[in-house]
């Protein structure tokens, strides 16, 4: 997966805080921010989606749309829960519109599997034209956020951020999933679901 | 009720993180600290919990105990179950003992109508002859607290932080309920369930 | 003064931080950011010069140069102090180049009064072409300037952030000048040196 | 030196905020706060003293007296300046008493060596009898630092938090002051200091 990559398409159960379902081929032409969390990460609530209003109230929604992707990949029972994240967004008041990450073969959603996310909180930047830009894991600061996405409103996508892949660490080796202050990764089922994808 | 009242017992449907139920009876003689939240509210995640959490690592256990309290009155469906709480203090890190307030006859359960919380987060202090001594909602700063608890630890109940509840404002009046940076507030069904106390 | 107005020229007594005198004239083909400060104003050293800090981090030095602008309008005695503002830039690790507002006819020093800036910390974005772009004092978001410096980057300068401009407030018409949690800014003798302008 | 030792006597060359000069025998049964700090110390203008400007908040003036103390080791040409010094309290809005630490043999001032403080910022208690309590350099919580302050103004001296003490690292080794975020600490003069006293 490069720079160049076409991001692969959402695979979603249903979609929150919108009246019709979503899908990244609509929103060609626009910069795509999409902020992967799961309800009971602290990382998420402290940190990544408030960030991901942020952007939102930054940039115009005719360059840039963000969109929540609730990837759970541990508390299945628990998070899994049309009811728990409708009210987890009222109280959090994420008003952008919010799709359930699709279950996979394991414990790892769909649309985490194709981005081949660490965890959550991440945050994926899809350019104008429909590619993968950048995708960060953890915590990126605010400025250097801003800068990436107005790079996107403004470039062209051959101009991408490939960097940011390069620089994205390998996934992490310990068999049990975690949460730290940095974000929630999920333990040895990831690399099952991998192989038999 | 004043600062020389009696703690009314705790009315809780089930315990997490401890072997056995805890009764304030059975504290006598320590400073109890009680943190009410709900697992949705923000001010809870982002300020309550972790404030508890300071407390139980400031403070001895030989002098103060740290009790959780889920006080759930809004969104119950989605926050009454006992698997979302437990995945909640996991991912979470929070090892203190804590109690499901027990259902009210309306949306407020019975602890914190009985101890007439405006909300959560709410932070309960009773010192060690089991006597109310404040109550505080919202965000009160660590010196204040840290300063109020060991006033507690050293002085004889007699001496309580009666000022505190002359302090707590009245109970919100808009008939909805509402979070806010300061924390979660009920709306209407909180007075009827007084009046049918 | 418009989004395409040339930006003044600096009016600096001395540099810090820099072999030789820096004129923005000598940057051109690069956007400048300039954060004007003063050495005792709380609102610089907690917010405007780590900010400042992060913006030099954030960008290569091809396209973005930082500086700092030291423009003293009250305390000058205690302020205007070569020794004081080397040791200042030393202890809070300020590494990009420093000028020294040239001292005015009043208590505002010149680029102070050549830029109309409302007090400190003020941060001000000049397009790779030389003109006034952007304009804010206080506390701007990290993301709303790591946009609009990276759309300076891209864009050329006809497009400016002439919005910026419009949003600056007028002066605050109090004769006093003060210092609140936004910073710092000056009082009567400002209106005066713009008359002796 | 133990918790039981006797406070040395505060040496300041002169008092800002206070018409009549201070000493600790005329605080005598209330209990003394002393916050040690450098004008241009980051971690004194971010952290120490808006935390003693808290703690004077919290207390009652009858229990606890709050001090600043400026104990310059390092930039002293820069520092040692009664009318930068006035500037700063000004515009930091610090309206305790602040006494200017007496000069020393060396570059450690004389309350600062009498002390033995590692360096800026530091919080010294002193109890209603005189006794050193503690001494923290750093960034000492709030929690603990509103609990200990607390414990003093309701315990007798003799139970002075003598472990506090035992807690502070031996002085930094290293030939070279610096500056970290924890705070700022002398470089050998300190050591050079000590063996003339």
């Amino acid at each position: 997966m490069t720079a160049f990559a076409k991001a692969p398409e959402l695979e979603v159960s249903y979609w929150l805080n919108t009246d019709t379902p979503i899908t990244l081929e609509s929103l060609r032409g626009r910069v795509v921010v999409i902020e992967a969390f799961q309800l009971l990460c602290p990382g998420c609530v402290h940190h990544g989606l408030p960030q991901a209003m942020r952007i939102a109230e930054t940039f115009s929604r005719d360059d840039v749309v963000v969109l929540g992707l609730h990837s759970v990949f541990e508390h299945h029972a628990a998070q899994d829960r049309r009811d728990v994240l409708e009210a987890f967004l009222h109280e959090n008041r994420i008003t952008f519109p919010v799709g359930a990450d699709a279950p996979g073969l394991g414990d790892i959603p769909r649309t985490m599997t194709a981005y081949a996310l660490r965890g959550t909180p991440s945050t994926v930047l899809i350019d104008a034209d429909g590619h993968l830009a950048a995708s960060h894991f953890g915590r990126p600061g605010d400025m250097q956020l801003g800068a990436e996405i107005m790079h996107l409103v403004e470039r062209s996508p051959a101009d991408g951020l490939a960097a940011n892949l390069d620089e994205i660490p390998a996934a992490h080796d310990s068999g049990a999933g975690y949460c730290s202050d940095t974000g929630c990764v999920p333990g040895d089922s990831r690399e099952d679901t991998r192989t038999t994808e």
